[in-house]
């Protein structure tokens, strides 16, 4: 009998391991931890236990080491891990290690280097374009299909799921206003995205290949890039989106390793503009994931975003990124940008589900254009998994409360 | 007799005394270190001989311990420092612990946490509207006079003076080709900028007012913001600026605290537009600088360009940045944006000072539009300090190398 046994078809069972940091309501020691059901294993105390030579990895209060050890190390310890979660033999050493779910505080699993945040939804950069530049011949930029557009972020705002969001002040100002007007953001917005994260550092001056991906991105997790939509208007030309991005950024507690996302790896779209050496990825592995998303409000699911749609990959993101030679650190995060289907009900911001306020949802509690203080969003998701299963993908949510 | 003798007018005598970090030929420890003439004192050292308190901030690989004890702690540490070089009796004692600047390695002085860059120079801003939309009524965006725009760079790519800078490769496309081309950037540029070094940190969700910029800012450093001009014409738009900077950004060895800087403060040039309360600073003690900056390439002096001129201050690009709850940590840095006088002489990029390659800059070794490889590019600084006497700013040096 396995140490754990966790009911047929959870989205966390022993073909997942996700990562995160957890603490006790004991002690304020945070450690590493297994999502396996709806309980996590203090996987540092089992390394520990069992005499593995990965307790100089897991047991550690943070998810770095394990980043910076290294794709082989990655591969050992999740086999490591599943053997000790699924062979039967391990269960007095391990029940005890076991803590519900709710008995323990998750903490932001890794320490954040850089963040970047792309835009490579082309149905979430036509709709942005088509309501933000109404009279363009074109909604995408004539750069868009030949390069994966993005820009930094605040590292030192991303916050892990269930953290609150204080609705951010700033400016604005609408064409009608003679004067720009200070105040709460009245255009609060989701934006529902996949966040990658690096583990194996680069050099600076050596651009990253396309081929090399999975050598330096550990694994990946939902990620809800909030955003201010009129306090981005009034400030993003010339250089780009700053405050009405920078005061919050949640991510998932569960950090889930690309190792459990084999049987999700599907071809991108086509692409529909030929592509320079470095981003063209015709002749390669299939780069892009089947991550099913899905945006709820109140509990209320108002959207159920496709990832398998963006059309810029992971990958190609990676190799954008460092082409200059820009160097990678353990703890860099770059997130895909909104991830918007083709459908109404597939959109990845209320920008796009309520096109700029037009055409408000009906949600039980009433109408929305965007968020109200006490609206708490949560994003979920999984992928398919192994034999027709499904991964669970750390949830994130976040409420949204008054400064 | 003071310990140390540093010739009268020195720049960097014991009125100065910026921090850095450094190591010595005989060891790969790094060390606290505290310039005085053309020597480094080790200041944890110094701290350990002489039995001060402060030896826990001193005596450590880099400056975010010192940074992160406060405002108090920071004069108080200036104030034993200054002690400890100019009173007679401890010359036995710190000789020992003097290093001659030639023998020393100095390193990043200290861990970068979120790096932005603003772009504060109406000038600057000016000319570069000038050159980029040479079709617009006005080359300032309708924000400019409102706000201090600005937009985060990479913190992973900020290296340290003396540092090579490899040429960055990337995709740029001109109006009149059909469609991107990759290659080596063929307009890489200089951008002089002075950075600004956040100490104690701030909480998630609530502004530092204008007036509290003292108890957060620690101090400055001259900054090179390398600029890829061909790389960043092509990806800025519609979200910022992204590989044409993210290679690599220069900042000097030495961190001038803001203690040492009382004499240079001035009044910000008149505002032409009233400001919004946060960023309203009629009432406020004088929060400009007055900081002489010389950027010379291969030794020869190109422009002078004069920091007092900047339209935005470093106060109000601070109150700006966390006005929508955004936090400060230990080792934030911003840029000032590209310093850039009224005249010719004093613009503080090439784009400007050759006005995009149209009127190339005549050197001794020839003629300069955008930076050869080999070149080896020197920003020098210096503030009025007290009595007369200049306060020197630690240089920011790099050459261009090719990948």
């Amino acid at each position: 009998m396995p140490p754990f046994e966790v009911p047929e078809g959870d989205p966390f069972g022993s073909h997942n391991l996700p990562y995160g940091v957890f603490s006790t309501s004991g002690s304020t020691e945070r450690r590493v931890g297994v999502r396996l059901g709806d309980h996590v294993l203090d996987a540092g105390a089992a390394a520990l236990a069992l005499g593995s030579p990965y307790a100089s990895l897991l047991a550690r209060p943070t998810l770095n080491p394990l980043l910076a050890a290294g794709r082989t190390a990655w591969s050992d310890v999740r086999r490591a891990l599943t053997a000790w979660v699924t062979v039967p033999g391990h269960r007095e050493t391990l029940a005890p290690l076991l803590h519900p779910l709710p008995e323990v505080t998750l903490h932001l699993p890794f320490e954040v280097a850089d963040y970047v945040d792309f835009y490579a939804s082309e149905n979430h950069a036509r709709n942005a374009g088509r309501i933000f530049r109404p009279d363009a011949a074109d909604p995408l930029t004539p750069n868009w299909k030949h390069l994966p557009i993005g820009y930094h972020g605040r590292a030192g705002t991303v916050v892990v799921s269930g953290t609150d969001v204080v609705r951010p002040s700033g400016q604005r100002k609408a064409p009608s206003d003679p004067a720009p007007v200070f105040g709460p953001s009245g255009r609060l917005d989701i934006e529902a995205e996949v966040g990658f994260v690096v583990g194996t550092p680069s050099q600076q001056g050596r651009p990253v290949a396309l081929g090399d991906f999975r050598e330096h991105v550990f694994g990946l997790c939902l990620l809800n890039d909030w955003s201010a939509r009129d306090l981005q208007a009034w400030e993003y030309v010339p250089l780009g989106p700053f405050l009405g991005k920078s005061f919050a950024t949640s991510v998932s507690a569960w950090i889930t390793p690309l190792d459990a996302l084999e049987e999700a790896r599907i071809a991108p779209p086509g692409r529909t503009h030929p592509l320079l050496p470095y981003l063209d990825d015709a002749a390669d592995e299939p780069a892009g994931y089947d991550l099913r998303i899905s945006i709820a409000i109140n509990g209320h699911t108002v959207s159920e975003p496709p990832f398998s749609t963006m059309y810029w990959t992971a990958a190609q993101q990676l190799a954008h990124l460092t082409v200059n030679g820009a160097s990678l650190r353990t703890g860099d995060l770059y997130g895909s940008g909104t991830v918007s289907g083709a459908e109404p009900g597939e959109r990845g911001s209320l920008l796009e589900l309520t096109w700029n306020g037009r055409d408000p949802l009906e949600l039980p509690d009433g109408k929305r254009t965007y968020l109200e203080d006490g609206d708490v969003v949560t994003l979920s998701g999984w992928a398919p998994g192994p034999g027709g299963s499904r991964i669970g993908l750390g949830e994130v949510r976040g409420r949204i409360v008054t400064g």
